[in-house]
């Protein structure tokens, strides 16, 4: 039974096959791009951005195990065998990860984190004051789904006043559940930090629109940790240099690498990250996959499936 | 009744004066560096680090509210009336204030925000992987004063495994107490983060020494939210270079503002903050203040107050 790993460089290869190793001894692990291998040996997919057309080379393929939360890599590739079951990452590891970037971007939000660093690049002794304190401050998370409930959770537990809002209600307890296109307006209205989960699909594309960006109260902040095709950049800046906005943090961007030149490095009420925020361990995401596919090979029903109808 | 108030600008007068208006409309409010102010009239004083002397100028004084949690600028003035009730400042919001900063800076140390800002200011894409998690993160409060014992239960909340240590044995529910100097080396080896939240006393000064930072494992960070003076910035400074420490997230020093030579501001592994973490609003701090003279006057026990035997 062999198991194929996407990975860049070789040397990632061979710490991934370490981890899987430990985590599914009787699995086979195989390097991508090892000519050696025949594609009708192989059961097993473990990948995040494989070049099109090549998972419909593998004719006897099982399962697909994606190295992260987000497939949009993965199903925008037309050929893709849609009749093969593609399982999200889901180890626990990745949503504390998650959690606990959200709830760093969120106080730094409130302690205005962008014009600390300026103080301390330009050595200027710059009492700046904090814009609100946790009780003080709403949080809304747009999507619910593994991570957005976990982190919600946390947020909650600190004493943030938190809220999500997602396609089907959440009854999570503390935790107010905004439902739909009806309730979008109340819930961004609330939101004296907006953080962006949504899954990477078609409709949510520019789904922080100018307009929406607009409903959010005055001095607002946002936290995307969904894709960068969820912002229009541009209406975000906009909204920053206006004042109505009063900061961002940004993990994820449309093109990744940030190309050096793009002004969002340099602005100066923006903190940007290398989308990084949930990246969880190589033996953490290992023993998920292998528990995947035991689960699979046992004939039980696998979690995080991907559903084409949702789109995630 | 007159209130004096220390206050650097006329400006900065005008709004406490306001503040002031509100929260104890009985008193006569007026500025430090008002010269036609009598003396004798003044009763109750607010200030932050009268210049020596001028506290055993007012013959009547009933009570000293110091603006800030530490009193340390007031008391090591030898002339000041000693027989006068001395009372730090305690408003909820100071603590609240404090406890959001101290959990931004745990959370800071464990992304390892020093990297990450050099990241953005160098406009390089830099995957930095979180040190740890919230849950395998051990966080040590050194001081467990109101300050502490806040900071202490947020981070607890929050899923941090958390320590106390202070003179006496504290009894808060999830949180381990450690008490005395023979209790010392086993808290300092169980902190990922040590957060210093320890009074401004004769003998806390050099807390932080070179011995006693290199009990804390090996890749601990510090957070420093309590009195420059606490540490050996040489003994730190080496312990960041060597490795030993990961990084430091320090609000306040020996002289400040922070001179604009300072190597702090440039170190790689430490952000500097400009002695903000505590800062409440003005209007908070006057109801807390009103509120304690009020008491004062009615002849109630007031909170807070200088113990000289203690120091703090």
């Amino acid at each position: 039974m062999t198991l194929l790993i996407e990975a860049d460089r070789e040397a990632g290869f061979l710490d991934w096959q370490r981890c899987f190793r430990e985590a599914a001894p009787d699995l086979k692990i195989r390097w991508w791009a090892d000519p050696e291998v025949d594609p009708a040996e192989v059961l097993y997919v473990f990948c995040y951005a494989p070049e099109p057309g090549r998972l419909s080379r593998f004719p006897n393929l099982r399962l697909i195990c994606s190295a992260s939360v987000g497939v949009d890599n993965i199903v925008t590739d037309g050929t893709w065998p849609t009749h093969v079951p593609l399982v999200r990452m889901g180890c626990s590891e990745t949503a504390q990860r998650m959690s606990d970037y959200v709830a760093w971007a969120c106080l730094s939000i409130n302690l205005n984190l962008p014009r600390i660093a300026l103080a301390q690049r330009t050595r200027t002794w710059d009492k700046v004051t904090a814009l609100r304190t946790i009780p003080e401050t709403r949080v809304g998370i747009l999507g619910m789904g593994n991570l957005g409930a976990k982190a919600a959770q946390s947020l909650r537990d600190f004493g943030f006043s938190t809220a999500g809002w997602s396609r089907t209600r959440k009854s999570l307890p503390g935790i107010e559940s905004f439902v739909g296109s009806e309730e979008l307006q109340p819930f961004l209205q609330r939101a004296d930090i907006l953080v962006c989960l949504l899954p990477g699909t078609p409709e949510t594309v520019r789904f922080l629109s100018e307009d929406r960006l607009a409903r959010l109260p005055v001095g607002a902040g946002l936290v995307n940790v969904g894709r960068g095709s969820h912002v229009d950049v541009e209406a975000l800046t906009a909204a920053l240099d206006s004042g109505h906005l009063s900061g961002a943090v940004l993990d994820v961007f449309e093109t990744e690498p940030l190309a050096a030149d793009d002004p969002l490095w340099g602005h100066p009420k923006v903190v940007v990250t290398s989308h990084l925020a949930s990246t969880a361990s190589r033996e953490s995401r290992a023993r998920y996959a292998a528990s995947v596919i035991a689960a699979f090979e046992r004939g039980d029903d696998v979690p995080n499936r991907f559903d084409p109808v949702r789109g995630y």
